[in-house]
């Protein structure tokens, strides 16, 4: 028995739900959990299976999968069970870091911390304990061609699945996002965009004077902080704090918001719905 | 067409999906919405469907749906899209009623409050502005059986889908609960379940210290504050509080969860599974 | 024994609590609650007091309070325990209106409701209800003028102490705003401030495919939706709902907001600190 | 300049604020931070004032504060400003020592983690990682004494302050509990008290059904999950979740509930009241 995952999208229509689930029953599968939800703005379903396959695996469900994709038109993919390979670059601030390598640890997110990204030497020691290869990559202005590079480099070699920016104070260059592409990269934002997108949001928020502060994780396109939206969360505060204490209170909502995105994005619960994000909790 | 939804439950196999689906396909429905969720504990299946019909209606497709059922041995029920018929029972609070028929009255609750009862006259005026029929029966220990005796008549005679106790003080005999039957009276309790059970809750809260206040909405069984749970919701407290603020904090709790629950119910969203509830939202 | 409130507001600096204090203690006063703060980024002291007066009334109090006033350079303020005078101008949606006339009515916000003022007929039944006078104010853009005089002068003869915008959909002119000065205004804005100001934000919300929608409580100046915020308060969304849903789960997100912030300012509890709000609750 | 902290509660009476912060500005002290609350159901007043000494450090304020203290019959005490010393207890599982620790680490908690105690070798790492001396001190019912006449030994040399069970799974002989008295034991139980008091919380909630779980922090007494509550969280849940994903929900939980609750002692910011706490937040 294995567990196995299907994700599509089509055009909406009658009986996709019974072509999907009959091709998975014909060939002995057993459906644990399944989500579906159609956007009727714009006529797309959206369909995510996970099943238990006693006979198949996944490359084989992927082709016998193909002929009910091609009635339908749509787009598919069928994921085998296993950790997603997750490339972390980090600045500073290690919470969100430190966060992602303990639940790894204890596996509870399905990831592995292939390799951990910084320009500040400080993460070594946090990388070593978690026995995660480290690159000390400092990033200025005048080697960010080559920075990025070497990032993309170790993508590759590394077979990444997923780069996660777990409070890397560099913005990606719009070469660097098309290259990677869509759903591939996922960023903590500090603030609960849109307000207070940019830097220093919690500051921005305490100028503002809001009663709840909040962190984004989204996907990363080449528009800075205008990707589409996977979690947010937020936190009550009031006028006693400062932006201080609104950047240690933050602290706790983004390693929250950022461990539920990838663990959507590892369990493929989320879809790209124009810049909007479909998420299968 | 014609919105109908579908719910079943049966032993958990191989194909149910797909032979639901298939009956829906072949009889022209085009689904809208669907939630499915399998209790391993007890090798159980559930299933709601929303779907659009555009050759057949409700009773059509029920017999239409009894060889599927037969096949995977099913409890299941066909719903057309009509408003559930609630009785409300009141005591002298007014917040959960008040809001039920604001609910009501502007379509935001698919229900029609068909009559009310309360053991208080005050009530009256809300009833009259709403104009629903309104029963003063006063209940004590002496008429309580002739009490009961109209409210199951005024069920009967009404075709009451769904009895809401809306703050009613009283409890429910044994008796009067097995006569309605499961899943037919839901109770908003002021405490967040099992703690506090029985009478004045926010007082035993307050003299627990607890840090957070709640309260449930439940179906009502012969066993008092027993039912399978529907919804529960709290709010922070401190030290500050008095019983009586935690009352007030508490009426909106209370009128929240209740208004939720009852959604649920009339959305056909719930299912007894042993002594708890599945809810698909 | 009279129940009375000093707030308060000066330059920090040491021994102002401790003179208060003894003004109070002189005068036979008992300190029921007390809460004060120091915004350290402009040097300046909030402070807030409940006590129960044994001798003297709020206008002999206010009096003999002028000496510690003038020590510290205070703007200070003494207030009966009287309920706060208000006004409410409201459009088609009554949600807000409702809630505020029941939450008056059964005494659990200390307000009287003088008057209601609305640009549509149809919340006339709903003032008659709770028999407060109602007034039929159509508002188009050449009446504007006039419109807004008479609402002014309603403030005026009926001694009102708060305007309360429970979803009025127009917006005050400057002229307005000034006349009536600061903290005089109350509005509820359906988005999480400072995103999506202006109109539609539920739409504007769905479009960005946010994960959390919200509402805030503003203090009303004359640059739209800019005003100090007050409260706010989100609910959580997903992909599945649609405006729609999203207008009728805001509903009650604007409610309690708007609840909460008159309750705060009918008991005196904030205070602007630039266009910040200082609450003490 | 020292930043000193006083907390003190006596029966409630006229002129106690006036004389207490009377006795800090005579002495020079500038008022940082003031909390003050009146339990009227037993006459108690409570207070604490974070405050700035320019010319005295705690040993004279204290000294300098005893005529006040005695006019109001007081219980007090002037606090200097270090970190608490903290003794962790635990058992197998790691999150809630694992987050104390960082946090300790980056002064967002203002204790110092002086000893780790485990009935399980495989903390040792940790303790190591971090640099706190660990005591593998394996817990049967044969060797209980001495194994908490060890840990008695190890509070009294260290001059602990404060022991934190993070998720210790040994009970506390009632005799171990009162050699360390009130107030000095902080135990996280992985359930919304008082429900699911005692062993297999989760599985217990499962069975209930309940659609939030939760957890709480509380002083240990020698009454089992008895003690005055200090702070709960809860998190919604639903029927699709086993007891192995409640746990897992419940790690988050724990830790946040654990680390708020230990701020808020080692700010000198919890009172005992009856079998309940004021928390000044």
């Amino acid at each position: 028995m294995t567990r196995l995952f299907l994700t599509l999208k089509c055009p909406d229509t009658i009986g996709i739900i019974h072509n999907v689930t009959g091709c998975l029953a014909e060939n002995n599968c057993n459906i644990v959990e399944s989500n579906q939800w159609t956007d009727s703005s714009n006529n797309t379903f959206y369909m995510r299976v996970a099943f238990d396959s006693y006979t198949f695996d996944y490359v084989d469900l992927s082709d016998l999968f193909q002929s009910v994709a091609t009635k339908f038109d749509m787009t598919y993919r069928v994921y085998e069970d296993r950790k997603t390979r997750v490339l972390i670059l980090v600045s500073k601030s290690d919470h969100c870091l430190l966060d992602l390598l303990y639940r790894a640890s204890n596996n509870s997110l399905p990831i592995d911390v292939v390799a951990i990204v910084s320009n500040h030497e400080s993460i070594e020691p946090i990388a070593n304990q978690y026995k995660v290869p480290f690159f000390y990559w400092p990033a200025y202005h005048y080697n960010r061609k080559d920075q990025e590079a070497a990032i993309f480099n170790l993508y590759q070699a590394e077979y990444i699945d997923l780069v996660v920016l777990a409070r890397y104070m560099q913005v990606l260059s719009p070469d660097l996002c098309d290259k990677l592409g869509a759903k591939k990269v996922i960023n903590v934002h500090h603030s609960f965009l849109p307000s207070f997108s940019g830097s220093q949001p919690y500051q921005q928020a305490w100028k503002k004077g809001v009663k709840l502060i909040g962190a984004t994780a989204h996907y990363v396109t080449s528009v800075l902080d205008d990707g589409p939206i996977i979690e947010q969360e937020v936190e009550r505060v009031d006028h006693s704090y400062t932006p201080e204490k609104l950047i240690a209170i933050g602290r706790d909502i983004e390693t929250t918001v950022l461990a539920r995105a990838v663990r959507y994005h590892a369990e493929h619960r989320i879809f790209i719905n124009d810049n909007k994000t479909v998420v299968f909790k």
